[in-house]
């Protein structure tokens, strides 16, 4: 491994802006900055920002730098380096995000997208060290997934793999919003566990008696971390609703067992901090349905929200 | 490539014993030999007729064999070259078929499972040629895979992957063998086919006149082939029947795009003969459960029951 270049990490978050400055081959920050996104920002607006973080934290260091890594938070075409499109941000549709950091850095860059850029971070510096092989699963707003197979991303023809979240996991499930019914995203993520409990308080007056009270009786204002407090303190309602859930993602785990076999899946996002009644659920139907002969673990992961600023760093240690 | 070495490829299925003989590089067989597996027959004894049709096919050409490549029709530990068992014949119990063969024939040899081997056999000499990644499905009494991808064979932390078979996609579906409900080959294997069309003739005693005639009254002699045969000549309950099998084996093939992205998928197995009408619901449903943004193919295996030899002369070559 190329040793003492200095790498510049990007990561452009749906709700912020964060950048680091790391040596190849440790694994600590020489230096880290976040902002949230402004409200009202366009892709230019958010690059500039974003040039900004990275000349405050070159300022800070005296070697020059060697690399340039960038996590994306939306859909992403790494071989060319190109962004298609951001789901929170206007002006990225096809943006040449590599060349244009190229020119304006002067030094090799490299993009991907957030869950495949959180599984490699993940994967080298995190809870899938030494693995040869691992699934790196985001629950949180959606659910994505990356995939380490043979010590290396898998990105799939397309870039498209890992989209564990819209495996279908039930005909008869609920309607997502992609057109199918039953994806793991809609069963899973955390805006469709608030949903689901606010549908069953207002279908079931009489339960839920401790999850209205943290809701001060307002049910617009119960998000899926309300549920899982409300759960915990022994409220059945909020409970069942954090349980389809993770049901749900225990069957796309235990189907992508079967179909991957790899050593180790990495959960992340807000949701997997809903308590270990949710953790034992996830890994219990997880079990039940792969094989017997498959075996695996599944673990939290080690860099929370900093794990795709660390798998940028690996873009870039790889350049 | 390494030109012009004899190579030896032998397939110990379920039913018969198969063995061909080619020079790398070239996708033709030399000489080429099958015989069916005797009815009470042991590890010990398919292997001395294994052995037998080796030493008929080595004594026609004059070159040394220079590789052994082999395809089993069972659990396999490829990396130790190892048969865990067979569900068929007795005594292959941890069965050291590479060591065993290596000794007996003096030159290398490699193992893997059928479903592994067809899977490379149709890359490098079938349907998926030229393909960077691609999944091999079988779709026969079982519903196996085998995964290329990076243009490699994947085959998992533990030698499982591939296991579409075992995909749950309804949790309200009909009991598997395997103890969970809806797996992929619950819904779309051949015998689950049959017997499906069984109860429903059972319970619909009106309905499927023209599948009770071609069974000649006797619900006992009805396969899947005879299901497809009234379906193609109008039956309607045979066609649901199955329509239900497609509709399985489209949603695992779906789930695996969206999970693997791969460019390709080739389906193989005595199923994949139901007729047009079979494939255009694999197809659509496989479609529909994909992401708009994920592509692929689904076309049909081009070596047939070949597929394992030619993936065992693959391994050969391999080594």
């Amino acid at each position: 491994m190329k040793q003492e270049r200095l790498l510049l990490a990007l990561d452009f978050g749906g709700t912020k802006l964060s950048a680091g400055l790391a040596k190849s081959g440790q694994a600590r920050w020489l230096a880290h900055r976040r902002v949230p996104s402004p409200s009202a920002s366009n892709a230019q607006s958010d690059l500039e920002i974003m040039m900004e973080l990275a000349r405050d934290l070159l300022d800070t260091v005296k070697s020059p730098l060697a690399a340039v890594g960038v996590s994306f938070g939306g859909p992403v075409d790494a071989a060319r380096g190109l962004v298609r499109l951001s789901h929170h941000v206007p002006g990225w549709e096809e943006m040449p995000l590599q060349q244009w950091l190229e020119k304006r850095l002067g030094v090799p860059a490299a993009v991907d997208n957030d869950a495949n850029a959180a599984a490699l971070g993940e994967h080298r510096f995190g809870a899938g060290q030494g693995c040869n092989s691992l699934m790196y699963i985001t629950v949180s707003t959606g659910v994505g997934g990356g995939l380490i197979l043979n010590g290396r991303l898998w990105r799939g023809a397309e870039g498209m793999a890992g989209e564990i979240g819209h495996m279908a996991v039930d005909p008869d499930g609920p309607l997502c919003l992609c057109g199918k019914r039953g994806c793991v995203e809609r069963l899973a993520s955390g805006p469709y566990i608030a949903q689901r409990a606010r549908e069953w308080l207002q279908a079931q007056p009489e339960r839920g008696s401790l999850l209205r009270a943290l809701a001060g009786n307002d049910l617009e204002t119960i998000s899926a971390q309300l549920v899982a407090q409300a759960a915990a303190q022994g409220d059945d309602l909020a409970w069942e609703a954090l349980e389809v859930a993770a049901r749900g993602l225990g069957m796309g785990i235990g189907n992508s067992a079967n179909l991957l076999n790899p050593e180790r899946f990495v959960l992340g996002g807000g949701v997997t901090k809903a308590g270990e009644r949710w953790w034992d659920v996830v890994r219990r139907v997880a079990r039940a349905t792969a094989l017997p002969q498959v075996h695996f673990e599944i673990v939290p992961a080690a860099l929370g929200d900093d794990a795709p600023l660390w798998g940028a760093i690996a873009l870039a240690e790889d350049l």
